[in-house]
């Protein structure tokens, strides 16, 4: 059986007026008197779902009106225009039957329930308007990202998520190991065997496909990498969780000016793909989450990104007058007060702060001229402050290994990404972007537990 | 600087012709003699490259002749159609800048390289003819999915990485933990004190996004998941990788008929999407890792795939009269050398095998009407067996608790699961593809390690 589908109504009410359909879906609301009754259909294919309206010249009238919420029906009806009430379309039902019962104890029912407590049952919020429209922009998000950038000719590329290096130094790793963890083998120094576990050597989750990005950008010139990256970080904060996706493009025969270029290109074609494909649910957010929020981001995509060094942005804050709860002093990395000043008072605009200083940031980013800073940008947005972070990297192979020295790093860990700078290892820049924190950003939800499906923060791994 | 790209002269050469242009790439390969001089530039925007040609009238003409291969240059000159020779056109060179050097210790020399060697260095690998060409269909296979699904209104989800259940029971899980290996905390029973770990329980890495995918098919109806998977196995075949990409879709108010057309559909579809998206790169496989391989590809185009019971399948391998290694009998499953047989000389294309004996499948699958099989379906592609497995799953909250009870696994485990078949609980199904089983297929490459940008395997994490 070929069910008509709600998204297509929408799309093309027109084609279907005064037309038989067939739709499957879940009873959102129901009322009914004794001669008629109301029900608000969802088939999951739409925000916004459609209203069946029938009358007690259905055999089962009866029943119909004690369906629970969340009961799945099939309708059968007339599809009508009524361009006079707020629904620009119902269905007159000619029948309507059981699909799939519910039970009054439904615990989504029409009330209001926190966020906190649909975290609780992550199994059924993505029925509620607000996960239906969160997961619905991060599944269309998600395709922008791959189609900006396969429409430009880059190559997605998949970097490993289990790694034995260490190398990446981004923050605190997840240990992966099929060792009996009540029975550790040890080697004659006490240490733990790792010849015995699955790699033979200790593995843990990446933090970042950055490095391995390179190899690729230097083989395909323009690739990027999207998916899921870990942090071991016992930050139980609204913006951090465990496990989080992300975005890493790497530019070969590029600079940081390319790279920058690129994040103002991408971040506006996001945020216009976003717009123009999930128009109900963004209606849905700037109505109910975050007032302001579709004025916000239109002004971004008519907004040419401003672009300061690190040097003048400090300058800009300490003649601001402004008091900050952390000091403003070069050579310290900015705070996300200061980030969010500069972008939200200072610019009104996203603002790309360059050149920080080489103490600050990662052994990676390549060494300025003034031997005192890195061409690094970060992407500073009003209402968030940092949202992208990159660099050009260093291609330089006595430099590289002299920063690596400098940071306490083993050249012989670094072997392969050092050698990428004997043959033919040209500039390039690159740049990781937080799939959540961009969703986030695009929905105006506060939570990173309410923009990720299932989260893993510390203490919780449900579902 | 902006450069022309090589890709683009691929797509309009009439529009470049006798232009002046410029180019970055890397050097392929480079012979010359004392007048004149050939240079092979790849850009890594395509898998051809061009030549360029240049003379002594370039003030560093001596210089160029000892680049070695992988240096990467700026050329400068004229694009000039060439219709009476092998390569469709050139670059008559005016300048040739070096831009970064390479070394002729440059292990990616001219000559043929075994697989293996290059599993070695897969930091360089990517350059080579081969692997360019399998990461480059294998990201455009990427996109071929999304694209696929989401042009149908399905929506993406991610998934969880790290799960606290071993719910899923399709096989052995690596273990994610920050417990200090070497100072495992106990409780009173002896037992690990999971109350310390991160997240204070157990966790591992998923092995399937299925029962989290079913979750959003019953919100959405129409899901796919797109992310890593990984086993623990100890095998050490030509097929196996402890981590590979999969996809998983899932739909509602659909039947297992609904997804072997939904399977069809796509296998079809990604297919094609390579075939003309990457015709250079299909043409190399064709000529020097599997003569036969676009025939064979699209044959599967052209042909409506077969459907068959499991019992049918069954007494047509006996029937055969041919010897298997491994006996065929009504309850045991089937090996790949039945499936092949199957698909490549009982009936010549892809076919599904449906309705499995319900000992051999697992308990989600939902079962059917004899009491003795469920509405599982595998897809058999010829030169690899199975590719695809799916079932419509069990519906019935009853049935489903029996099936749990019966595989000695623990209700309370499946929380959630169950209570999905409580609240609007449809019918739905849903399959797997591993992705790089498909790019194996796509590409006519023979090891699984040589379609992962970075493998990983027992004993193996590099890079």
């Amino acid at each position: 059986m070929k069910y008509d589908l709600i998204r297509n109504f929408y799309y093309n009410k027109e084609d279907y007026s005064d037309k038989e359909v067939t739709i499957s879906g879940w009873i959102r609301t129901i009322r009914d008197s004794n001669k008629f009754g109301f029900i608000e259909i969802n088939d999951g294919t739409s925000f916004k779902g459609i209203q069946a309206v029938y009358d007690d010249s259905l055999p089962n009238f009866s029943e119909i009106g004690k369906y629970p919420v969340a009961t799945a029906i099939v309708a059968k009806g007339k599809f009508v225009l009524t361009p006079e009430s707020k629904q620009p379309f119902e269905i007159k039902a000619t029948s309507i039957s059981l699909e799939a019962p519910s039970d009054s104890k439904y615990p989504l029912q029409k009330k209001r329930h926190t966020l906190e407590y649909l975290r609780t049952i992550a199994h059924l919020r993505p029925r509620s308007n607000t996960f239906a429209a969160v997961f619905r922009v991060r599944s269309l998000a998600s395709y922008a990202v791959h189609k900006f950038f396969q429409e430009k000719g880059f190559v997605n590329v998949h970097t490993p998520i289990i790694t034995a290096s260490d190398a990446e130094g981004a923050g605190e790793m997840f240990k992966v190991t099929t060792l009996d963890l009540l029975d550790i083998p040890r080697d004659d120094r006490k240490e733990v065997d790792f010849t015995k576990d699955f790699f033979e050597k200790p593995a843990s989750l990446t933090v970042s496909g950055q490095l391995e990005g390179e190899i690729f950008a230097l083989a395909f010139r323009n690739i990027y990498t999207f998916g899921p990256t870990f942090r071991a970080e016992n930050s139980n904060t609204p913006r951090h969780a465990a496990e989080f996706w992300m975005i890493e493009p790497e530019i070969a025969f590029a600079d940081i000016k390319d790279d920058m270029d690129l994040a103002e290109e991408m971040i506006k074609y996001l945020i216009r793909f976003v717009l123009e494909n999930a128009p109900q649910e963004m209606e849905f957010f700037n109505s109910f989450i975050d007032k302001g929020l579709k004025d916000r981001l239109e002004g971004i995509l008519k907004s040419d990104f401003e672009r300061v060094t690190y040097t003048e942005a400090i300058r800009l804050l300490k003649e601001s007058g402004k008091e900050f709860e952390y000091p403003v002093e070069w050579g310290s990395d900015l705070q996300t007060e200061h980030e969010r000043y500069l972008t939200e008072v200072v610019f009104k605009k996203p603002v790309f702060v360059t050149d920080y200083p080489k103490e600050i940031k990662a052994f990676y980013m390549r060494l300025n001229e003034d031997d005192k800073t890195v061409a690094a940008m970060d992407l500073l947005v009003p209402g968030v402050g940092e949202i992208i972070g990159g660099s050009q990297r260093e291609e330089r192979l006595e430099v590289l290994k002299e920063k690596i020295l400098k940071n306490g790093l083993k050249e012989e860990d670094y072997w392969w990404y050092l050698e990428l700078r004997k043959y033919g290892g040209v500039k390039h820049a690159g740049f990781g972007l937080g799939f959540e924190r961009l969703i986030m950003y695009l929905t105006g939800m506060s939570n990173i537990r309410d923009v990720i499906p299932f989260p893993r923060t510390v203490g919780n791994a449900e579902f």
